[in-house]
């Protein structure tokens, strides 16, 4: 069974470098990776909060939260 | 040709998380991923700053820099 990758962005340019990079450098053989833009899908911050996330773009896997460079607070896509 | 990504830690708790969970996800048929310690390996320090890395664990992707969660600055291990 394929582990579980959530990569959790807002757009900016520090996500796109890690979505382009980062996130597509993971093996898809193993994991499956969720793409998740928390400015369009702003029902999805809480799950992003409990896994972990402060601020994104950040990777969750096997529920540990490793964020990568910094974009934006997640508190900064909540208003 | 695989492209390159360079896992620079520095034995820390963080940098050991990062290494099984982000590290060890990439896909290495795509990636010939190395892992650096810089504790033990003081004079690749120079090559990860050229890179952008400011803090360990890092991962460097073709000359990309993306700072994984943080464990040490690099500052502090040039002492």
């Amino acid at each position: 069974m394929k582990s579980k990758a959530v990569f959790y962005h807002a757009g900016c340019p520090v996500c796109v470098a890690a979505e382009q990079q980062v996130a597509a450098a993971l093996d898809t053989s193993r994991y499956d990776v969720e793409i998740v833009h928390l400015g369009e899908s702003k029902a999805r911050i809480g799950e992003a909060e409990r896994a972990g996330v402060k601020s994104v773009p950040a990777l969750v896997i096997d529920d540990s939260a490793f964020h990568i460079n910094h974009g934006a607070d997640l508190a900064a896509l909540k208003s």
